[in-house]
């Protein structure tokens, strides 16, 4: 069982949770703990033994943290998911993998796609998959399009796996940090369009992809992971692309199963992660 | 101030332990543990702020943990160490340069060389320098030589920095979980002499160096880091074994970096690193 | 178009052969060629501008190169390939994307399973799959219905996707430095079975998965791909064996997109690499 | 003997160029060669058996290249350089160590500080300190001061290694592609002053160093060289100042090993590296 805490800072926290977990009998499996001293702000991660007494132990613990204090406790991970995609496979694929063999740590819903494209590999996993086209209609619409969907299965989490247009204020606000974006690049180098193109005419001998949750602010949300690999002068543009697809995977793939297992707290546009 | 406790695993010790630092008024600015399900071990590294009564913590604590608990309080890292070298500078060089600036952690006392070539370098960091030459003696004279100039100093930790002669199990006996030494090679592969000739002649695409605890099986003492740098077909033994140096002197120095921060424990040739 | 070649290296080599493009009208897009001066070997790999004289240019190569010279002249990928699996899906799972989106620079023709697990994952992909089990049969009878079934196909390569049997050296003799397998150890690390278990048990930081072609020697093979993830005290076996197969994964995508674009030389039990 | 070229890209070219080395009997030890197809350049690095023949063999090259191609044959690498410096030890430290037992690939003449802080450090290996002090002088008589030390040394390379003041156009002018930089933050990354803050508030999980040449766009010369290492939530900004000196000492050793072995041609404000 995990149990999440985010709160004030004050002297003597860890020895009253954890004295409250020991009066329930409940074993620490693992605990992580960090105090951001320039904030005052303290987070916790603990995986204890099973308890069926979830709701006395939250209420026990609200009573001993400061009042505000952010606690989840989630028996196993059971997340559900929505994914969105345009036109590249390789993020989504290697989710309905995971998702099909039961690895990913959560549960795909349906698949949601600006384009027809990837539909068939949905198919061919019993994934639902639903289109909604961006083209000729206003943005309006097409966000209509795609919160009408979305509100049929009332998802915990959104990963864009490569979708490629630009979320408005109003859908990511319905969302608060639970919409978790793959971009391909090494952020905050190539922010929006091209970051490819953009390294290549930089010149960089590194590229990467970021895993962050969305905000209103273009490529600016909360980082959660960031990998790199190693490019040189024998990469066109185009190389860097391919190669990067590699790299976006991975980093996905990373963020989310630590999105999933409850390792990834926000604060002030920054994450704390207990990997 | 660090703490560092392992003992066996009960039911509620992090609620106890955090309970005395509680009461003693000590903050908690960061804290890691880990148990070991398998061998019902408890492993916990804290630092809190100082106190000026570590004595009585210290008995505070061993009183609620079980019996036979190793609990060891260090105010800041004062370590003393001594240098044990052959003829290669680089991992001398950069603990020198450390030490000279401050920043390894740790005192160096002395350096010991088997062969006079790193008197020199050692002359100009003002760093007493031992010659203990094992050249037409026996190793018991040897070995001899050495104590009695480690005896002078009566080190926290002998650091063995390319120092390429075998030590009897008498002398590491003297020094248990204390002489750290770094090894040419990701091990468990290429144990002994030569492992870079070994590992071109396998034709491996990565070397490594691992830093660990010297016990009395060679190379087979428990690790404390490992890193590793791809290799190709272009390079030839020596290509490797210059490359290979680099990453000697890197894991050589985060090894250290850990040890003199109290980040490593030792329990069934493993070890257990808080980074 | 991709020209390979392998000979006994000698004065004015690559002038000859580079005389023999220019004449031929054939623009160098890329060349990589390495002496291994110890065996006086020579290897080249070039890719030029397309040509539709295949044959003549392969007889002017071999008029100016030494006799025995090996020289393979591959327009584009093309290759045929039989992947043989057991219970895992990670591997199969990442090769079949790749084929079905035609970036794997060669062409499944079918999967061999000792189990029938992964048939189902196959069917999804329109892939044929065989099942040809090795319960309560002889390996003579084992080997002789893979056989069997490989005969249909005529592959160029067999890639073994975590496939847990050992092939017989007549089998492996079928198809020299042309059977690519996945070790799940950083070889020469941790040969033969329970890899996982054995690194745990050494407590080493760093585990690695290593792709290399068969030979009669278990795990002995010339490398092709190394790569590593790092671990920590907090890994059980299991916790490896899972983190593990992100890697067995890369690593065997690594090592056939290098043997399918003709970047991989074998000699001496050892690989050229020209990435 | 190492001889490189760039010059306009045309058919033939490697012929011509291994046709000349053949006549002179030159053995190819290892030739590296780039063509950039969208600039129609081409870049070639060779490793061949010396001659004393020199100038014979550059007006053959010549003779065969197009006009205004860039030849340049260089024994073995005798570079001269002169470091500049500011108040941080730890990339002049790794450059001492190096120069001091040949395996630079370079030798430092002296070290120019704007500080007298390092100037400890030059003397304990005799290597002559000039002080340049920036206080209380226009930014004219300061790079007057400094240009004026440099003059005595007529130095091949300049490096700047942690050296805080921005040099002038002027200055710069006089070493086009010669002045290698060390900066600390990934480029494009974080450019100009404390890009360890800047790095810190956004929350990435990757910090590096980039060592480049200096041009007059500050932090915008071609790179030469960059590396990363992972940072997470528990580093403060200090923190990631300190764990970012191992990467800027590294890089720019490794940026420095590329330059003096000539492997690094400039272009386009980038670079072709044949490592």
């Amino acid at each position: 069982m995990i149990i999440v805490i985010q709160c004030v800072d004050q002297v003597g926290l860890v020895a009253s949770i954890t004295d409250v977990l020991a009066k329930a009998q409940l074993n620490i499996v693992s605990m992580r703990e960090h105090v951001d001293q320039a904030q005052n702000l303290f987070f916790m991660r603990l995986e204890v033994t099973h308890s069926n007494e979830r709701d006395t132990l939250e209420q026990k613990l609200r009573a001993i943290l400061p009042p505000d204090s952010i606690i989840n406790i989630n028996p196993l991970p059971n997340k559900k998911v929505v994914v969105m995609v345009t036109k590249e496979y390789h993020c989504l694929a290697d989710i309905l993998i995971r998702n099909y063999y039961g690895t990913l740590g959560a549960t795909v819903q349906a698949v949601i796609g600006n384009h027809a494209v990837l539909e068939d590999i949905c198919k061919r996993f019993d994934m639902p998959f639903f289109l909604a086209s961006h083209e000729q209609i206003s943005k309006d619409e097409f966000e209509g399009k795609i919160a009408a969907i979305i509100d049929q299965f009332e998802p915990d989490y959104i990963v864009l796996a490569k979708f490629m247009r630009i979320l408005s204020p109003a859908l990511v606000a319905k969302f608060p940090m639970r919409i978790v974006n793959i971009h391909h690049s090494f952020l905050p180098a190539f922010i929006g369009a091209s970051p490819y193109k953009q390294a290549f005419e930089r010149g960089v001998k590194l590229i990467g992809a970021t895993a962050h949750f969305v905000s209103n602010e273009l490529d600016e949300g909360p980082i959660i992971a960031q990998q790199i690999i190693s490019v040189n002068h024998s990469y066109t543009a185009g190389d860097m692309v391919k190669a990067g697809k590699e790299i976006e995977t991975a980093v996905l793939a990373t963020a989310l199963k630590l999105v999933f297992e409850d390792r990834v707290f926000v604060y002030k546009n920054k994450t704390v992660v207990f990997d």
